[in-house]
């Protein structure tokens, strides 16, 4: 039986243009994005707001995957909403518009039920708010905390960013975000002196160069899946966490190895879901499609 | 017994400047690194040209090490220079000046002793230079041909290139070549593109990012060495095919799984090529060394 996760991040509306194609009115959000590809592999544990113009509707996919929506509050206002635009080479989106409405005064509470979670993931979303959650584990610390984070927050909020990372176990960001945190050109420079700000365990997403994987125990160097046709790449940092997360939740022991499979489920999540609009992909996924992919991903680094 | 390689390739006389440091009139030229490399596991014979400027004593090196200089031609004129420039994230050098000299009349000459070579690597030189030496093996064609190129032959000769990729097994070159060559934005489309053009078995360089080895077989994906200080990435993909093509010297059997390893060696003697100016650190390279990095390289890859 696995374990619980409970993710803490955004629930949103988003506008995306993709070269692949346009969509309006989309869920999205990162603690969306992450609960829909971890329930693949584990009981999802949500906390979040959205405003009084949410449609509850929305989260009946959620619902049926298992998610709990308990610490997910409803507040007057409006929903978060972002409104994004990728180029040619499907790199990093050009944000169009960001409306954090009800996200400006959330105060994430989290729910009795919810205080013994084994795994926590903070995604990505205020640090100030990411520290709240973690104050209501003080006592029952849980046994894996994970995070995310963007270059918002790492030149906006370093100070409530640098508290949050001194508390938590695995950060999991993109390449330009760890030089960024890090102020360092050298990837290996960059990643002693983030671990150096608290994170033992950490991750760093290269896109279609695949991802490194930074552990006491060492190095590890995951390639991505080949795409030659991608549809749009929203959410895929999400759901790289959420297979991750939800690959280690599986886990008895989370030793070296296990977090090298991890960082490889994570990649063959994110893989389908740059696929398809929105969670499109992500929530038609079988068994038998991960196992394939994954035995595929896994076939380009063998060697005698 | 490892079978001998005969590399047909430049000479030069080389102004390397890097943020690490500066070297002038220093010994270069692609056929010059891929000797010193691949001298490491087998025997060379190369052929090339040099002026009347040349002292024969800067190869004193490569006969030590067992080159056989046959193949190199001395003639009136000047000895191929070149001068290039290297930013601060060791990126694609600047060229700064070019001169051709004694290459601009060169026509290559096998020796007799030279005709059966099983293995036949044609460096970055004229492709017209490169189709003059597979001339010479007609009627007795070699086990394996090899070949690199430049953006400069790409986008300059691109007909003479078309005519050698038709006759050639394996092409080494870096990403942005890939994509210039084919025209192809997704590096699989371009590998699919290449392949087409000719060389069966394709080995696609990303710097800092590893390689990919594109095979009948199917896909491998190279990590690259983790290096926190680099000297001088001149010769590093010379060096890099001469790891490749020296390690498949060694092999009776050239399948996929012999590629792979033979990635993995070019992979480590760039490395290598990288922490010194010119060919300072490939020269002193021991057994150790090598299998040191060799097994620190598969780590990187290794999961249960």
């Amino acid at each position: 039986m696995a374990k619980q996760i409970l993710v803490v991040g955004s629930v949103a509306i988003d506008d995306i243009e993709t070269p692949a194609g346009h969509r309006s009115d989309s869920l999205g959000g990162s603690a969306t994005y992450f609960s829909t590809g971890a329930s693949f592999f584990a009981p999802i544990r949500l906390v979040a707001v959205v405003g009084s113009d949410f449609d509850a509707a929305e989260l009946d996919d959620l619902r049926s995957r298992g998610v709990d929506l308990e610490g997910l509050e409803q507040v007057p206002g409006k929903t978060f909403r972002w409104a994004g635009r990728y180029g040619a080479d499907f790199g990093d989106a050009e944000t169009l518009d960001t409306q954090l409405n009800v996200f400006e005064d959330f105060d994430p509470k989290i729910p009795e039920s919810y205080r013994e979670t084994p795994l926590v993931f903070l995604a990505n979303i205020h640090p100030e708010l990411q520290g709240r959650v973690l104050d209501a584990f003080e006592g029952h610390r849980p046994e894996l905390i994970g995070a995310d984070t963007m270059n918002f927050w790492i030149t906006g909020q370093r100070d409530a960013l640098l508290k949050v990372l001194s508390r938590i176990d695995l950060l999991v960001i993109n390449e330009t975000e760890a030089h960024m945190l890090s102020g360092k050109k050298n990837i290996y420079d960059a990643a002693d002196a983030i671990r150096a700000m608290g994170p033992k365990i950490l991750v760093i997403k290269r896109g279609a160069y695949g991802a490194l994987l930074f552990h006491p125990d060492g190095l590890f160097v995951a390639p991505s899946v080949p795409l030659r046709k991608l549809a749009d790449p929203t959410g895929a940092g999400d759901t790289f966490a959420s297979g991750l997360m939800g690959y280690l939740a599986t886990c008895d022991t989370l030793n070296f190895e296990a977090f090298k499979r991890g960082v490889l489920a994570g990649t063959v999540l994110a893989s389908f879901a740059c696929e398809g609009f929105s969670f499109d992909r992500v929530k038609t996924l079988t068994r038998v499609d991960f196992d394939e992919r994954m035995m595929q991903l896994r076939a380009l680094i063998s060697v005698d």
